[in-house]
């Protein structure tokens, strides 16, 4: 794919589909020129973590990778936030989750597996994600059940879910402690203790430094015709008569995570699975962990507190899929149908959530 | 045990049970004289288990095996499901699933473990077997779930029942071209890779062709003669008071699944662990993606709609055993106590059943 | 820590708290002197238990670690349950086994992690460990789910708690058997195969009956002086607004395992990680499928029959903290960071329960 990506075309189509936002063109126009615009950005993203992933080693670039590509979200959940849209932002943190978790990991697996019969990556890491998403998934549900089965004050409410969010940061913080200093070594990626011996590989066609510049000027111009792709999205949910939260948790997680797709399978084609599996995953606990929490410490600051409890069919949805991804990426050995099962859960959620 | 099956004997009971049910002998005679028969078709079938699994292997042979055991019950089913049956129906779904999960694979570890230390099998299979029972009861809880939690139309609930059991089919057929093409290798038997280096194994007594037609003959018997010991069961409910469910979920699925019973024991008995695996976790997993989907089907073919959506202590029997056999399985390594330990599960949960 | 425990002092503050205890001091001073107290019986219950370990292998000196610490809760709950004060038994029942499985591993995990960078224990017995604990809460959910959903008469409430802790004490005493006895040397430790290559090791300052007889009395040290605290603590509780689930599940938990805190840390600060595990995990389990069960079976001899059936939030508390404590240990290698995970749950549950 990244062959295909013209600087020219891309600008074109990056400035075309500004424009059609806001100039504010017929939604159809809009939404046909913002879909074929993020296909243009989300491959040149891919291109630069691909690159920076060269320098950087597997896990980092996906680290970056994750992180910019959340960035988007955290801004848009706080301008939702400021309009007191509760529901949806939650709906769009749960899509995120499983959207990670299920579909951009899943086509991962099944793409990469279809190419490698067997994929393996650090055995430990995968171990530590597990726990890492055990943890979330426990964050979010005691406080639902705690809030369910008693009653409550509105400030305890609150300070429950202050004091969740900040255990979470916390520990986000921590992990990147352990992974990225003490323990590094023993996280590393297996395919980058045999990186020398792959004499075969094409040097990345940028230097390190302009790899970076590309990721960042990447990842804001993914944000940027996401954002504007949502905004078309209103017009059709009305038309179609979708729920706001199918909208939030499917359409607009599948398009707000085009990035983090593009270049997951593309590294999973290459036997990258390290790196795919850390945007993937990586990227579905930075949101659990980080973006959602700061969200809530956010919320409080300017005025228009939001709790972290979330809806029984939210907590169903992100409970499930950490269950059958922990399931499949435990032993550190992926194919193609451990993808296809993920992909499975995706559709058995995706089609309850439309439903509703 | 097989050396007491005597072609004599077996036809001998067979027949006589066929006699006392189609003349309708006084309950308990026919109660005992099928009992005598399933015991010594079971013995057949196992022994012709044992005999196709020489020639096709240890996998091959229990999916053989398992495939002809639900034959009967995917029949037993539809039965039930003409008749508008659908509680009893999901309860013996509900009791094949745990009856093969904690009985019979109970059962084959604590008898293979008191004769062997330690037991392996191909850990691969084992964490892909785990994966798939979690995407089964992923399967039953979400559309239950949202149907507890929301209202739907009529029309919206067999269309959520239609679409997973659709998925849940697709997932099946694909997993046996992964199984048994695309990674048929990596998920071998560890006992067939030593199988050339046993010297002290005796020749099976049939053929090849045989073999097989013994397995198919002793799978048509057995599953006659379960449903006429079921058939007497009936009085035995109403005298002593049992309810429909526990009938259905216990007493129908041990006398169903006597012989997988016999099979999975006896092979487990001779460190074929790999086959008795596969004929109990098999067997259930064939039972939770492929014959329950199927009924769902057929139940709208034939104009009386059955939903998949199972009672809460269904799930919870289901889940709690899925967790327990995963847990259990998934190091590739058995022994007595883990045998013990899903016997014990299963009692806990058959006493609960019992008392409802 | 063992360095400072000078006999003179132990004997000093602990005849110092009986007295404080008996004579009715004022509870803030009554407080401070028993805590002084607990400082020095854990610091001698610590010492005692590694020289117990040195001669009898880790996992039997976590054991009887385990056992000695158990039996002053046995005797607390029965006396509880004299009065009919069977939510404060769960409570505390519950309280053990998360503040066994969380913070007692957590800082074990925590500090052992800051000083050796892995640390190494059998990968079996992780693996059984977890499926047992599977068991134990499968045990606790099945009663509670069916009691939940249907009515039953109070004699079948009764039959289910005794048919559930009589499968649960069966279990209990063959996993002895099978942990003990037949498969002793596959649970083995790491460390004990490794232990004669050790010869920096300091003998132990006691001979082997001596550390027995020292083990004996440090425990029924620790269980006079935990429980004269925990008496202070109902002033406090009363001044403070605390609920009793509060100071039953966390503030009793947290004191009366001061004896398996200190002794599991110092062990694994000491690289004994494998001793360390089995008095947290094997604590939490001795509780829950030995402890607890015989709590019943005494409840009904003398005529107070209490039932297996925990609250929501408490099953709920047991569930998340032994998935990811299993999550957490069953690869069989720990970390400073999982020790921190395990804390981190531990703060989230505290918090909830602080409030409810």
């Amino acid at each position: 794919m990244k062959k295909y990506i013209s600087p020219g075309l891309l600008a074109f189509f990056f400035l075309l589909s500004a424009i059609g936002h806001y100039a504010r063109f017929p939604a159809t126009l809009e939404f046909i020129v913002s879909a074929v615009a993020v296909i243009f950005v989300a491959g040149f993203l891919g291109k630069a973590t691909e690159s920076v992933a060269h320098y950087a080693g597997q896990r980092l670039g996906g680290f970056l990778n994750a992180t910019f590509g959340n960035a988007a979200e955290l801004i848009i959940g706080v301008l939702l936030i400021r309009e007191g849209l509760f529901d949806m932002v939650k709906a769009s943190i749960t899509g995120s989750i499983i959207g990670n978790l299920l579909l951009v990991l899943g086509l991962s697996l099944f793409a990469g597996g279809l190419k490698h019969k067997v994929q393996r990556y650090n055995v430990t890491l995968a171990g530590m994600n597990g726990s890492l998403m055990i943890v979330a998934i426990i964050a979010l549900f005691v406080p639902a059940i705690f809030l369910n089965t008693h009653v409550l004050h509105e400030e305890d409410r609150n300070s429950v879910s202050l004091v969740v969010a900040g255990i979470l940061i916390a520990a986000y913080l921590l992990w990147l402690v352990f992974s990225m200093i003490t323990h590094k070594k023993i996280l590393a990626d297996v395919a980058d203790n045999a990186q020398e011996e792959l004499p075969h590989e094409h040097p990345p066609a940028w230097s390190k430094q302009r790899s970076i510049l590309y990721l960042v000027l990447a990842t804001v111009m993914v944000a940027f015709v996401s954002e504007w792709l949502v905004h078309t999205l209103d017009t059709f949910t009305a038309r179609f008569g979708l729920s706001e939260i199918f909208v939030g948790a499917f359409v607009v997680a599948i398009v707000g995570n085009a990035a983090e797709h593009s270049a997951a399978i593309m590294l999973a084609i290459k036997n990258k699975i390290g790196a795919a599996v850390e945007i993937a995953v990586g990227s579905s606990l930075q949101i659990a962990l980080f973006v959602a929490p700061v969200m809530i410490f956010i919320s409080h600051l300017i005025g228009r507190p939001m709790d972290i409890v979330f809806t029984v069919v939210e907590l169903a949805a992100i409970g499930v899929s950490v269950f059958i991804a922990k399931s499949i990426t435990q032993d550190g050995q992926t194919n193609w149908y451990e993808g296809l099962l993920l992909i499975a859960v995706y559709c058995i959620l995706g089609y309850s959530f439309y439903l509703v």
